[in-house]
């Protein structure tokens, strides 16, 4: 009769799994390939059978699981329930997945964006403790976001509120994967700031970086913060743009939601302090006075599990709803 | 033993106020100087003898008051009830408004800024009618903003959400009177669409305008339109460039918190139909084509009782939570 909490990250490659106590103690995590393209009845009966594995090993019965939670990328239907077209997935059009989720697991299910989720992880348990405010960033391959108000997450009319990497910040400027010009995402995301670096560098300018472009036919973006930590100028001038972009962002969430904390996660984050202090140098050369040193800027502290541990404590706050 | 609702709108000014019954009709409305000068005590002092005289006049007493609301220009620390220092009202210093006014009316008392007031109006009763999360952009001698989300304001950590006007859409952009530059409000209110204007005359550009600029030593907003309308090419130049930032105002707001309406109020709304299909051109322009027409964009509709209305909703809500 334990009541066991279920965090669910449903990426195109991997799906995490995290089975949890009433206090978001994790008891055991795993995870599974997601092969996507063996279509979506496949890929939600793998995902049910290793929940129903780790609860057995965690020493409880599905019987136990009183609510369960799911993130996947956006854009969906997140309030109908429904992934209706995901570019990482493409074998999965108009799935109820909340729905076949909760059939399978017999208890209540919550699904949203995975950046959300990953923002009320860090929000609950990580680096958004003691705060009833926060904005989320994770960069990776684009820029997820999240927004936490008042407790809550911002949600939206849609569930997609807080795609806070394609707010524009540059009108006309470089073109992003979504069609618009001068998303931050086109400018600060981990792929767009490696990018930016091989542009450069086949535009003739110089750079250590240049023997790596040669040697592996691409740049990525820990080369980019490996070589600034070299000296390289180009990897200087790389790095400052893309903080300058995520303080403006920084800047524009602060004066739209006011949090008091900016959380950055995602893969990028492993530059450390040269990108953070940074993008607090360019927040404070750009912010209204009046605001300077108004919101912490810090980095995320969960790293992975954010996901299933953000999903987790979604379900339990719908629960208790 | 009725239940009245007052709502009070303090501009530098005037102080307009509103007396109505617990279905939020109007029953009687007044509008007092500010005389900001003669220092808060004063000042409210005459506001409490308004609000006195105004329930007279409606055939109730000052018991019957249940609650009321009060609307103020940013910034402010709302949550703490205090004007601390506003730009309109320099006598106002460090003053607990919200107590003084608490304690003038024996009520409890909604302090919030007068965008965030305006924009809860017109969603309880005017434009944004019938929908659960909308946006709000008042366009006068700065842009306000406000966000309702889920049937709520979104206030932030401090009560400063939805500064939307100071969020920057063109960095390293023209100087905002708050000292950042590239805010949309240093392009796209009222005043700077004028001076926009008034700078491209006195660089030489040619325009119907000047005749109004020599005749008057100023151009106001509303020349900008008529000229436009009388199919001057550069007050048509001076449209499309308050148009465009909207849009991406618009475009911004949508992706941070996925409004189904977006309301524009303030005098500049007197424009019509020229600057709100410009603004929905340019907002179908830049958007990610799978976001196209998915918000409404529209004028408010309540007009200069927007505030009175707002801060007796509000109050209203306050006192049922």
């Amino acid at each position: 009769m334990a009541n066991l909490l279920i965090g669910i990250d449903l990426g195109g490659t991997n799906i995490k799994i995290g089975c949890f106590d009433t206090h978001l103690k994790l008891l055991k995590k795993t995870s599974i390939t997601t092969d996507a393209n063996t279509g979506p009845q496949a890929v939600v009966e793998r995902m049910l059978a290793a929940v129903g594995g780790l609860v057995k090993e965690s020493g409880f019965a599905l019987s136990d699981i009183s609510a369960a939670g799911i993130g996947t990328p956006g854009p969906a239907d997140y309030k109908a329930g429904i992934i209706i077209n995901s570019p990482n997935m493409p074998a999965f059009k108009n799935v109820p997945i909340r729905q076949m989720l909760s059939d399978g697991l017999r208890c209540p299910v919550v699904f949203d964006n995975d950046a959300n989720v990953a923002c009320f992880g860090e929000f609950i348990a990580g680096a958004g403790k003691g705060v009833d405010d926060m904005a989320f960033f994770t960069l990776g391959t684009g820029i997820g976001g999240g927004v936490v108000s008042e407790g809550k997450l911002l949600r939206g009319s849609g569930g997609n509120a807080a795609e806070l990497g394609h707010t524009i910040i540059y009108p006309d400027g470089r073109l992003c994967n979504c069609g618009q010009k001068g998303c931050a995402e086109a400018y600060a995301s981990a792929s767009n700031t490696a990018k930016r670096a091989t542009e450069a560098i086949e535009a003739g300018e110089k750079s250590t970086l240049k023997k790596v472009l040669d040697k592996y036919g691409q740049i990525t973006c820990k080369d980019v913060y490996d070589h600034l930590k070299a000296g390289d100028k180009l990897a200087k001038k790389i790095t400052d743009e893309t903080a300058e972009a995520l303080a403006i962002l920084c800047i524009n969430v602060l004066h739209t939601t006011e949090p008091q904390r900016i959380v950055f996660a995602g893969g990028m984050i492993a530059a450390g302090d040269v990108l953070l202090n940074r993008i607090k140098d360019y927040f404070n050369e750009h912010i209204w006075s009046l605001k300077k040193e108004s919101v912490e800027i810090c980095f995320a502290t969960l790293g992975e599990d954010a996901g299933i541990i953000g999903a987790a404590a979604l379900a339990m706050a719908n629960s208790k709803s």
